[in-house]
C-alpha cells in the first residue's frame, strides 16, 4: 500500500510517493506560492497528479509549519503562510480525488523516526528538533500527542530561565531561545566578537566577519575538532539535556530522537544532552534513562512521516 | 456496578464502595502499618472483606503514593511505605479474591477530577494538587498519562528555576519548590521575620511565632481578607500559572484542574494562576486559554478514581 | 570663581560657563565632528574661546562617553568617538592654555547631582542614569568612585539574572537589558504584538504600529494615567530597585539618585523603585533606608559636573 | 610603634600586640563571655592589660562581627552577641585608658591583606572571605569602603539568582548561597545522597554517611585529586567569579583575595574563580583583568588588621 508524503517547505514543495516500509519510491518538487493559498493548494494537487500517474498510491499526507486542529483536516494558523483556518485537506481532497490528511510538520517528522527510525521499538517517545528553532513531537503509546486543540508539542516555548531572553512569541526564556540554531550562533557570535581566544580559528574560518558565522560552520569546525565550536555545542547540548528532563518529568518518554540541522554534529551535541539529561532528571536512581538517539531521515522525515500518517486511522 | 477504592495514606488506609456515578456507598478505615508490607496488606484486605460483606463490589481498585508500573499492579518505589517492586496487586487479590488495579495516588485523585468533577466534559486534563508537596495527574484522549515506566505526571521536578531552591529530590528549582504549600509557608515565615509590616496580622494570629504559621492560618486570613496572606497566595498561584503554561505547552489541556489542600483558598489562588497562564503561554492570541477549575471531592478523590479505574480497562 | 563644562555628546558639544553655585551664566554649541578627533579637539577649543572672551573662566573640565584613566587626563577607550588612548586634556589645554580635566560623562552628570541636586547634602551617593542605556556615578565620602582603571561605576553590566537577555557587550542577563529605556519599549512592544489588551490604547496611540512605540510616548501615556503604560514603567522601576539593592550591598550609599530621560516619569518609576529596594535590601530593618530621589539637572548635569570637577582637586 | 589587636570570635576572643610590618609580637587569649556585654569587654580588658605589661603599645583596635557605625566606636548591630547600638570602644577605653576603635570583622581581616598581604601594593581591593558564609571587605584609594551607615561590602546579600536559594536574611538567591562553604557541603550532599557516582569516594571517606560530610572533608579530597571534590570546588569558585565580576562593574577594583576557609583549597577554588571573572567581567577586551590571589593570614588577619587599624587615622 503506497501513499503520497508532502512537505510544505516556505520555498518547495516536497511530495514522495512511499512504501509501508518508509521508503521513498519516487519523488517530486514544486515551488512553494507562499502568498497565495489557492495557488499553493494547486501546486500540491499538481505534484500529487505527477506522482500517482506512476504509482498506485492510495491516500495523501500533508506536513504544514503550522498548529493544525485535533481532525488533521485543518491548518488553524501558519505564521510563515500566512494561513488562518484554511480547510487544507478538503481543498486538495476536491482537487485530486484522494483522502488526505494534514498534519504539523514537526509531528510528520516524528511519526517518521517513530515508525522507521531509532524509536520503532518504542510506544512512547519525545523528538526534539533542532534546526533554526525547536520543534517537538511527542509519541505516547503510540499515538501523536496533539492536545485538546493542536497545540501539544510546543516544546520551543516552555519557559527555561525565567526573565531569559526575549522570544519572539512575546515571552521571555523560551528553551528554544537556548537550545536552537540561532541561539547557537548568537552565543558563538558574542564570544567572538569579545575576542575569546577559543573562537580565534571560527573568526579566522569566517574570514574575520563575526556576521559570517553560522551553524554549519560551527558544525563542522566542532567535527573536525575545533575545541571553541565543540564548546558551544555541548553548552547547546546541555541545554537540550536540561529541557528533556523538564518534558521528561511530564512525560517520561522512553526514547529520545534528536532532529534537525544541529543534530548532524552527533555525539558532540547528543552527549553533553544526555550528560545534562542524567544529572537533571527526576528520580533518576529509580528509573531507566531515556537513552538519546539521532534521528535518521534528515529532512526526509516530515514526507515519510505525512505519507505514513495517511494510511494509518490510529495515529 | 460497584468496585470498592482504597487510598493507602500515611496514617491511615480509606477504603470505600463507589458507584458508577462516583457517590461513596459506604467507607471503612484501617490505621497504615506503614514499616510492614505484609501487615499493610492484610489490612486493605480486611477492609475490602468488611465493605464487600455490605455491597456486591467487583473489583478493587488501589491508590498509593509512589510510581507503580505501566501494568498497574507493582508499586515500583514508594518512599514513604518503603517499598520497591511490590507486587501489590497480586498480593491483594491473593488475599480477597477480586481483580485488583494499582494506582499512584495523584493519578487516582485526578481520575475521579476527570471522569466526576470539573473535568467531566474534557478529553484532555491536566490536575496540579497543591498540598504539602505538588502533585499531577495528566490525562490525554482521555486516558491517563503514566509514560514508558509510569513515572509521567512527575511535575513537581521540571525545572522552574535554574539554580533556584534546592529540591529534596537533589536538583535545584523543581516547579514544587515554588508552587506548593512548604514554599508558601516558607516565603510567608521569610517576610514575617524580617519585619515586613504587612505580615503584622498573621504574626499576631500565630501569637508573635514565625514558626506557628502555617498554611492553614494563611488560607484561612487570606479568605478573612488578611492582605499579606493574599499577597503571598497570589504569588503561589502566579508560579503555579506559570508552571502550567510551561505544562500546557507539551500538552496543551482541555482544562486545568486544581486540587489539594492550598486550592481550598478557591480565587484567591486560582485567580492568579489564571492571569499569569494566560500572560505566559504561547500562541495564546491563537487559541482557546484552558480554565482553571477548583478540585470537586478533595481529600476523597483518590479513593473515588482508584475505584472507577478499578472497573476501566481503558484509563 | 567660574569655569567653563563641556559635555561631548555624539551629535552635538555643549560648553558653558558654570559658577561656584552651579548656574549656568552662558552656553555655546558646536557641532560633534565624531569621525575626528582632531577635528573635535579643535571645535571644543574654539567653543572654550567663544565663551572666555566673555567671562574670566579659571578651568574647563570636560564629560565624554567613555572610559577615562584616574588621571582625568586621558580617554582610554570611547566607543561611539573611536578613541583609544587619547590624551584629550594635554591636546585641549596646548589648544586653550587653560586647565582641563576629563570625565566620564555619566560621573560628570552624577557630581552634579551630587554638589547641587538632591544629593547636595549627603556624602555617599549612588545615581543611576536610565536613558537609552543604564548609566551609573557613584560617590564615596565626598568622592566620585573611580576605581583602579577608571572602570567604577559600569552598573549596566552586573548580571541581574544568569542566562538572561544577550548584551551588546557579549554577556547575558546584565542589569541594563532589564533596567533602561531600551528594555522598556522592548517589553511594551512584545506585549503589544501579542495581543495584550492592556497595550491598545497605546498600540492606537502609535497608529497601530508596533514599532512606532518609543520611550517618549510610554512615558506620556503613563503621565496621563495609562494602566498599561504604568504597569510596564513599574516593571522597570521595580528592576531598578532590585538592582539598587544588590549595589547598595555593596556601597550602602545614603541617597540614590535617579537621572536620565526614562526619570522624567517621576514616581510612577520611583516609587516601584524605592518599594523593590525596600523589600530586597539585606539587614533592611536595622538600617535607614536610602531614599530614591529624581535628579534636577537633566541633560545639562554634564556640563555643569564637568565645570565644578575642573576646579575641584580632590573629586 | 606597637598595637594590641583583638578578635572576637564567638567562642574565644584572640589579642596580640602587632607591630608596623603586621607581626605578630606576644598573644594572649579569653573566653567569650558570649551573652553579657559587659563580662566581654571586662574580658577585651584584661587581655589587653595582659599584653601591655610587657609591650609599650599605643592603642587598641578591636575587630567583631556585626555592624559597625562609621564613627569606628560603636557596634550597631551584631547577630551574635546580641548587640545593638554598644558603645563598644568607649566602654573599652575607660577600662583600659588607651585610645580604642572598632571595625568590622571582615573589613579588619581585610585591612591585614591590604596592609601586608597580596594586596599592599594595590590601592583599591575587593576581599572575599568564602567560610561557613561569605564575608567582604573593599579597599578604595587607600581606604575601607564603608558606607553611609558601615553596612558597605555586605557582598553577601547581593542577589546572585533572582527567585534562587532561600537566605537567612530573607531574600532569595543571595550570593551567599552559591559561594560560601555552607553551599559548598550543601551541593555535594544532594550529588551525594542521589548516587552520583563522582561522589562515591567522598561518601566512602565520610563512612556511608550523608551528613558526616563537611567542607574540610571536601577540600582535603580535592587536594588529594578527588575528581568529584574538585568538581564541586570549581562549581563553588565559578560563582565565586560571577559575583567578583558583577562587584568589580561597580567597583573595578586592582586585585581579589580570596580568604576564608575554603580559600585554603587554593587554585582548585581561584583557578575556576578567576576563569570565571575573566568571561564575564564587562569590556574585559578593554582593561587588565584582577587577578585572584589567595590571602596570606588565615585567621589571624582579624587581629593583625584591627592592631594597624588603630593606628591608622586615614583607614
Amino acid at each position: 500500500m503506497l501513499s503520497i508524503g508532502i512537505d510544505i517547505g516556505g520555498t518547495k514543495i516536497a511530495a514522495g510517493v512511499v512504501d509501508e516500509e518508509g521508503r521513498i519510491i519516487a519523488q517530486a518538487q514544486r515551488r512553494t506560492p507562499a502568498q497565495d493559498p489557492d495557488l499553493l493548494e494547486q501546486a500540491v494537487a499538481d505534484a500529487v497528479r505527477d506522482l500517482r500517474e506512476r504509482h498506485p498510491v492510495v491516500a495523501v499526507g500533508i506536513g504544514a509549519a503550522g498548529f493544525v486542529g485535533a481532525d488533521r483536516r485543518t491548518v488553524v494558523f501558519a505564521a510563515n503562510l500566512n494561513w488562518r483556518d484554511r480547510p487544507l485537506a478538503a481543498n486538495v481532497e476536491a482537487l485530486v480525488d484522494l483522502p488526505v490528511v494534514v498534519e504539523n510538520d514537526a509531528n510528520a517528522a516524528g511519526w517518521a523516526e517513530f515508525r522507521f527510525g531509532p524509536a520503532a521499538d518504542a510506544s512512547n517517545m519525545l523528538m526534539m528538533t533542532v534546526g533554526t528553532g525547536l520543534g517537538g513531537a511527542i509519541v505516547v503509546d503510540g499515538r501523536l500527542l496533539r492536545g485538546a486543540g493542536g497545540f501539544a508539542g510546543e516544546i520551543a516555548h516552555m519557559t527555561a530561565v525565567p526573565d531569559g531572553q526575549w522570544c519572539g512569541c512575546g515571552n521571555r526564556g523560551c528553551l528554544e531561545q537556548y537550545t536552537a540554531g540561532t541561539a547557537l550562533v548568537r552565543s558563538v557570535r558574542a564570544a567572538a566578537s569579545t575576542g575569546d581566544p577559543l573562537l580565534a580559528p571560527m573568526l579566522a574560518a569566517a574570514g574575520g566577519d563575526v556576521e559570517a558565522i553560522d551553524g554549519p560552520l560551527v558544525t563542522e569546525l566542532a567535527t573536525a575538532g575545533d575545541p571553541g565550536a565543540r564548546r558551544h555545542l555541548a553548552e547547546l547540548g546541555s541545554w537540550l539535556g536540561f529541557g528533556a528532563a523538564s518534558i521528561a518529568a511530564v512525560l517520561d518518554p522512553e526514547i529520545i530522537v534528536i532532529g534537525g540541522g544541529v543534530s548532524e554534529a552527533g555525539d558532540l551535541l547528543l552527549g553533553p544532552a544526555q550528560d545534562r539529561f542524567a544529572a537533571a532528571l527526576t528520580a533518576r536512581a529509580h528509573r531507566r534513562l531515556a537513552p538519546f538517539k539521532q534521528a535518521s531521515f534528515g529532512n526526509r522525515a516530515g514526507m515519510i512521516g505525512a505519507a505514513d500518517l495517511a494510511r494509518t486511522d490510529d495515529a
